[in-house]
């Protein structure tokens, strides 16, 4: 399945609402996370994308959704691979997981999640910083189960290439991804 | 990728070197793990294809592994979603995953691995027990990354058929899992 057909099978939108990013920074003034930065590898990530966090972890909205609801989970440190967490990292960042995909799967009326690490390059990691993907599933959403992950595997690739190369963001803007933030950290209030 | 192409050029293999399960209780008469028994949702598990386990955690060989050191990670706990794990199993059973993942990634002389929970029917889950797959990978060993997911849902739906049919045990006898395991089991010393 290509991943034009899964995008329009899918058909993930998320309509524009903001208006300009000179009203987003207020909308975090009251909160410590607009405070603070988030490094993804080598990439810094905007708070904004950021919508749940922990003393040793973080949860961000995705530039390339596979399907609705696909998040990642990092702990805050920058570790390549995940024997490298200590043991209070390791816990957290499953813990903030399944937190997380528990939240996710409820807001998106799934019913399963596909909870992956791809820990190494030659398990198809890209971003040299360990990150849980998590998917929440419905039935029928694709045509194989396991077609997800070819979906997941090409976008691992696409997201570097974007985080290299288009500072502009074209396959969705920072409004975009800013507003899914805001609404999933609404569930964790 | 056929299922029978991927077996043949992972070339997994197994010698026979038991020659009769009596030899095997002996081997295990001075452990724990011997008198232990395991269930996997609505399984038995023999204790002799668990090679290492925690007081909340286990980890087992797997019937028909996708590559070397497939293994499985399991709360000893029958739980089916992940989300029904308390915090201390949750830790425990990543910790679990870390450490042998670690240990079978050096063993099988690997360099990355893949770490995944098909958490629910629409993410592919059969045994309604939640279960950590870890599959240590190798650059080639599969002609794309992601044609792993494709062999590990066709086993994950194989297993449950072999868990239900196939008492004999066709594919691999428990002599070569528990040889397997025995192996493994050094690692954990």
């Amino acid at each position: 399945m290509s991943l034009s057909t899964l995008a329009s099978r899918i058909g993930f939108l998320i309509s524009h609402t903001f208006t300009g990013r000179a009203l987003i920074p207020t909308r975090f003034s009251s909160t410590k996370m607009a405070l603070e930065s988030y490094n993804f590898g080598p990439y810094k990530i905007d708070s904004r994308e950021v919508f749940y966090n922990t003393n040793l972890s973080y949860a961000l909205v995705n530039l390339r959704p596979v399907v609705p609801g696909h998040v990642l989970v990092c702990p805050r440190r920058e570790v390549k691979r995940f024997v490298d967490l200590t043991v209070d990292e390791t816990s957290d960042l499953w813990l903030t997981a399944q937190k997380v995909g528990s939240r996710l799967e409820s807001y998106h009326k799934a019913t399963s999640l596909t909870l992956t690490i791809q820990d190494g390059p030659q398990a198809g990691q890209t971003v040299p910083h360990v990150h849980i993907h998590i998917l929440p599933r419905k039935g029928g959403d694709f045509e194989n189960n396991d077609d997800i992950y070819d979906a997941l595997d090409e976008k691992e690739k696409e997201l570097k290439q974007k985080l290299d190369l288009d500072k502009e963001r074209k396959d969705r803007s920072l409004e975009e991804m800013a507003q899914e933030a805001e609404e999933y950290r609404k569930l964790f209030l």
